[in-house]
């Protein structure tokens, strides 16, 4: 059983209309929602508003891979956590950051970039074009897969060259994205996906939810390691001076 | 001509007689001169214990490429001026850090990584094999550098697949270690170079100038990046939603 | 100064009069006229209707970068050709293939992929976006380009993960391109640049010139090696087996 | 299950004594019988004397995972053969190429680099370092691996940069080499892995075997390529032009 926690920031859901309308319960829960249904995996949430945003030691350290949601709270993270959940990758925990979320505390410490963009809300539509049709993220997708409507993000995206580019955006506007990207850090592996604007319901479409189930099985690493030490050895080899 | 600020906490060297006997000026200030007989250069130095650790707005906004070398004061290094080394980096700034500098707080922010690895200080001997013969950085050392004493770094070391990989080290005792690595960051470069332990006088042997003097032009980026700002923009195209 | 041979089929220019319109003197000459006014390279042209196609060991030997325009006669370059390409990139020499290059065997020998994509061809406008603002193939064109009419090439392209992937096409019609990338082999660097189309002027917009002039010089590379053998070598250190 | 191809030229095996003491009945049957203790994993055998080098269209047709050990007669394998091989790892299928298959023609072909190196047979111990401890090919075999007798290869071994590097080796004599390198090929990836000179019982050595196993398993792709082509497509947008 492979263990998730969504982390939402959970705020606009309760606060905006439009939102509300499509996350009733929180863009986390729909989430959990259709990943609860793949057999392979075991989900729970955790929010901004919880103590220690709901991810203690405890949590973390019971957690295969952390899915992010956030945007409109970024700041309001505290540091002490982004630490935390750095270390959690380090030693092997999969991180998936989500949409908004690259401008997070979590994204920009794994990445050491920015992560700036450009974008636009005008509701255009989005293709998403698979580029690694052999890898794991992308199967059950096709050659692309259609978003009638999200929130632009467009080149030049502030990113350390991927380890994996899985995916391309084309934007009806005219702009292009590196829409899904795999880096490894440490014993772990850090996935961002572009889609999923507040006010469309692109978490319900079912190639998105594909995507991400594939994520989080490519994230998942059952080999971890015991801590981030440096230590100090005796030589190999017989050596004289 | 290339602006360089040579960056060293500059402790051991007051502090330690067999450091002192080494380098009695400082590493940073035996690296300064090195490269002060390179023509295309104009090097300054600053230390930890100047006002803002030498590293004011002004100072690195007049310098193209930053070296750094730290040891025993890692954390003594103000949050507030790593933000501003990494800025400086994403905007077209060159970074090159030496050898203990692998836990510096800039190199680990700009990697996102622990950087740790395993060492041994016996004084062995370390061969840097050239496997970018090609690049940049290795021109005019030739198949490999052999340093007669060394403290080791080995594998495995926690770091970001190099967007470059350059040097090897192959050490008596032994281990193996990147000793040679690039990433791109932004508009910027980070090169780290593992050699140069403060109680042998590694930054006086010819092929490591050449090595570092080297390193300091490849990270010379004449482009430099404005802001770091998210531009809403329009659509490029007509568009009907 | 830097050599370059800019080598054309040179067919459709001679049969086709939609062709023949725009580059009455083939595109290699159209090439190699705006190369020629940059004072730091000097531009000789060769083709595949020459004896050895224009590329003979004395010519390849006086080259560092060879641009490579090819279409409808791929399968009529002789391997032997191929070979000597191959051996000279790996020495050092640099490798620009264009557009419908994609399929020239020089291309695909270095790569080891089928380097197929998708196509179209309607004329409908492409935009490349600088995903690499400081990289030197940028240089100079800001954030995008504007092709009014080319031939559409879209994902998945068939190649390996570029060493350093600088622009993204994006299409009128709904596709993305990785349409600038490069590739480090041996000594050499191969660059992918897909613009081009032989019945648009594209080869004569200011943009698609300053590109392919900063490629020149980003793949020019004064250290060449010497051969490519397997030398068979003494231990270095003192061993007792 | 993932059905495997095991190929050797088996030459030396028949006409060299001390090669046969060591593998009676070749090499490829000494990696054949411990791959198939895995009880996922089917194998057969191929080599070079066979009809079409035991590699038919059906036998490929029926591969996931070909392995390859040459190393005198690379020239004897056809290029028909070679052009089979390369088109099957595009369309899904994984390689593995071991030690002296560094210039056996499908391994040249797939990275379109020489593959030279510096040798020494002189049975020196490598030290095999992973320094990817996280990836599925190092898994069980802790931080290192000492092989007691190798043939030495050193750098700079002429590669594309390795999509993943998972081992070093460390030479007794005093070199370095990329022992474990993984590049993607279309659809198929291909592992390089340097150990298992022929006159060591290297194949025999239990980390080894676990070693070789994991890479079948993560070179396995069930995801295959229909075929090669290049489509010709319709726009997905309304498009005036």
């Amino acid at each position: 059983m492979i263990k998730v926690t969504v982390w939402c920031e959970f705020i606009q859901e309760k606060t905006q209309p439009e939102v509300t309308a499509i996350y009733p319960d929180g863009i986390h829960t729909a989430i959990a929602e259709f990943l609860s249904l793949d057999s392979e995996l075991v989900v729970r949430t955790a929010c901004l508003e919880q103590p220690e945003h709901g991810l203690t030691d405890e949590v973390l350290a019971d957690t295969d891979v952390l899915i992010w949601w956030g945007h409109t709270a970024h700041d309001r993270v505290a540091d002490e956590i982004v630490d935390r959940v750095q270390n959690r990758v380090l030693m092997g925990m999969g991180l998936m950051v989500l949409h908004s979320g690259h401008l997070a505390k979590p994204l920009r410490r794994m990445l050491g970039t920015a992560c700036t963009l450009r974008w636009r809300e005008i509701g255009e539509n989005e293709r998403l074009w698979n580029i690694a049709p052999g890898h794991p993220i992308t199967q059950g997708i096709g050659d692309f897969v259609d978003i009638p409507h999200e929130e632009m993000y467009g080149e030049c995206f502030d990113i350390p060259t991927p380890d994996e580019l899985v995916l391309l955006g084309w934007f009806k506007g005219g702009e292009v994205f590196r829409s899904g990207c795999v880096w490894n850090r440490g014993y772990g592996k850090v996935f961002y996906f572009q889609p999923g604007h507040e006010t469309y319901p692109i978490y319900r479409q079912p190639e998105i939810q594909t995507i991400i189930t594939n994520g989080v099985k490519y994230l998942y690493q059952p080999m971890k390691r015991a801590d981030l030490g440096c230590p100090n050895v005796q030589p190999l080899e017989e050596i004289s001076l």
